[in-house]
């Protein structure tokens, strides 16, 4: 059964229990569940329902119950804790490895996570606090820092010895090796192990030449990386190359997501941190600065149409279509910006290709700009009878649209070369540049001929 | 030293020892590299030497350079064979994983192809023909036929000895246990088999709860359960449940990235496929359909303005406040367009929660409305020093960003209900909806308190 259909029947068995309010049945439903599953059910109840489910199902099963929580988004996780004291908390976030848990905490309001701090026991409210010293977005912030290494002198036998009795330790495939003082030395794979003798020294068969992360390296980095040398996991080391941490290949996963929703959110001109699942209020709160800061540039493109309104007043067939070249024009950028910035993103556009997409682009805008401006010069002859107003829209739309080429990949490049955000040149700012542009050219050029209008 | 900083450095060099032409030198280099650098520096190489750089590789270390061209978008991989024969071709693709040979047949002339295939290998072709036989975009088309499976019937000690003697076997963590007729029974991590004694039957270590994927799954559903569930591969089992082959986690982040830039795409109104390298005149053809629909738009929304001619005549600062009302209400229509889209896409919103959604969306319109039509009619009070026209103006954008947030959640919950792609609501539409109303509101309220107006 595919695994969205089954969970629907199951999401209908928890509304359906909960309702007549059969908790030992409902328990026993849930405890069934993988966490990550748990987690989109969660997701699908009405919140006093979630909360409820959630604190029949932790009270039993308290690790599976926060295993949900963490693969939900951690501000939505941290809510579903709730108002439960750092007295409750502490123990329920043991359960957790210390990323999972550091990431929860972070979203605890301020005075909850202090006392949660002071309450983990100390070796774990080290890892934690270690985890949230690093600056959010990089490899030591995600990083688990429970690794499997073991000493470059011990022989493939005392290795499998070791990896038996370990315990708790995250999907371990390659087992690092680090020298005395815990500097990363090698990796062997797993698969390795079972192909040689047992005597055989770690320091034989570990390979040397090993990607790793240091902890302030950009998570994006690090995806990149073990997504293009289809890695599994990636080792983390300090400044000293001391192995501190690993990340393994689903926490890149994550992050590509994250990477991705944040770029398509940008080039929306949103916040990045945004979710289905934020609270009205709050996305408001979001949002609206954006739309504030556009309603000013709209202002500005509406500063320039005033600069023409007498040319308007006696060629009012201007307004008709003022909207079309500043819509193409916009529209056509956009297309650029998306090209431009996902290109950077994927790192298939680079500073040393860079020419060679705006010559692209601009051709792109040439073309486009001539073929639809000179439909639109048809059919506003036909529309008003005037083949003057035709041209004039034609010729606006195909200057527009180079313009709206050249700031579509320029912009994001450059940005990108001051080590700004790419996506930050959200289309709301391009379409503002076409939006000006286009009414800059069109009345004016309107106004230049208007003795030839009728 | 950084992964990008490494491949600029040799990129450098490579550049350099094409221009002095030290063949000897630069065939060194390139051999030394990894095949995924090798993709990154065959593009940004001019077509010219990339063709000349590829020529020489493929020439002593075949393997390598078919690798690195399997690293890229396989239509870009597919032009860099060039016009090479199919009597060329055969031995070279036979030196990739079938998978990744499939994607580049696909991708050649259609002549070049069945030449091809025939000149293979039998194997090889009846597996790249298998492949080819399934859709596009389902597992059976991006698994590996070539997948490590046992019979339930070995012991531990037996299960080693075949690993230890297996070559060529993409990536082993897993293995899958078979019965006789190869239906997929179970499952056993590498790690478990060292964990327990050698004459342990699999039978008695075996995970039997196991997920798999059929032929015919949609790609994107294999990433979302690999990504949920945090797996590293997935078995792929034909309508008899027989194990035919296996998707490893690196395929699933293609899967993730892809998926993300055809949403982005979409959304822009753009084709999923084109790339920064696609030729000018082919991402020309792609993108002016786009363009062309949306001039249809555009011109309907001009209709719409030339229908308040008469008003505008009389009152030419509706001109001016026009490009307002219409890009904001656009804008915030994006901003819903796309959290709804993305939600979707993520698994976040679902046909449960979107009566929810479309209350918090609306909330959310009402109250930019509010704020930003309050703004803009003192704005437009000020500069035009008519109070009415403020009032509008600001009665209009209420009106149009509540529209624009209906419209926003319910087009694409509603398309995906449709089971069409949610992202092909894209804003080009989403806006159209917007300049139309946006213009019909303002433009009729100003019809309606006309005498009003100064």
């Amino acid at each position: 059964m595919p695994a969205q259909r089954r969970i629907d029947l199951v999401l209908e068995s928890v509304k359906r229990l909960q309702r007549i309010g059969a908790d030992a049945n409902l328990l026993n439903l849930l405890q069934k569940q993988h966490p990550a599953d748990l987690a989109q059910i969660f997701g699908e109840l009405t919140e006093r329902d979630r909360r409820d489910a959630f604190a029949l199902l932790v009270e039993r099963y308290s690790r599976l119950a926060m295993e949900a929580i963490s693969e939900l988004e951690p501000e939505d996780g941290a809510a579903m804790l709730g108002d439960r004291s750092a007295e409750e908390l502490a123990p329920l976030l043991q359960e957790l490895p210390s990323d999972d848990a550091a990431a929860l905490i972070e979203h605890l309001p301020d005075e909850v996570s202090a006392q949660v701090l002071e309450l983990l026991e100390r070796r774990e409210a080290g890892d934690v606090q270690n985890l949230l010293e690093y600056a959010e977005q990089t490899a030591g912030r995600i990083m688990n820092p429970h690794v499997f290494a073991l000493s470059e002198d011990l022989t493939v036998g005392e290795a499998i010895a070791a990896l038996q009795t370990s315990r708790d330790v995250e999907m371990v495939f390659y087992v690092y090796v680090v020298d005395v003082r815990r500097h990363l030395v090698g990796v062997v794979s797993l698969r390795r192990l079972l192909l040689v003798s047992t005597e055989t020294p770690l320091k034989r068969i570990m390979t040397t030449d090993i990607m790793s992360a240091r902890v302030d390296t950009d998570q994006e980095e690090v995806a990149r990386v073990v997504a293009s040398y289809n890695l599994l996991a990636m080792p983390v080391v300090d400044e000293e190359h001391k192995l501190v941490g690993i990340i393994t290949v689903d926490d890149v996963i994550d992050v590509i997501k994250d990477e991705a929703t944040e770029d398509i959110y940008r080039l929306a001109g949103m916040a990045g941190d945004e979710h289905v699942s934020t609270p009205a209020k709050e996305a408001l709160r979001k949002r609206l600065p954006w739309l504030g800061v556009n309603l000013a540039t709209a202002v500005m493109a509406a500063m320039v149409v005033a600069l023409f309104q007498e040319t308007i007043s006696q060629v009012v067939a201007l307004a008709v279509f003022m909207p079309v070249v500043a819509g193409m024009g916009g529209n056509a950028a956009t297309q650029t910006l998306t090209v431009t910035v996902r290109g950077i993103a994927l790192g298939e556009l680079t500073w040393g290709n860079s020419r060679k997409a705006l010559v692209k682009e601009m051709l792109i805008g040439l073309g486009n700009g001539l073929v639809l401006g000179l439909v639109a010069a048809g059919v506003a002859w036909a529309m008003q009878g005037d083949p003057i107003l035709g041209m004039i829209l034609g010729l606006a739309m195909v200057l527009n649209m180079l313009v709206a080429a050249t700031a579509g990949t320029l912009i994001p490049i450059v940005l990108r070369a001051l080590n700004v955000d790419p996506a930050l040149a959200s289309s709301v700012f391009i379409t503002t540049l076409t939006d000006v542009f286009g009414f800059l050219s069109f009345l004016g050029l309107a106004t230049v001929f208007l003795s030839y209008l009728s």
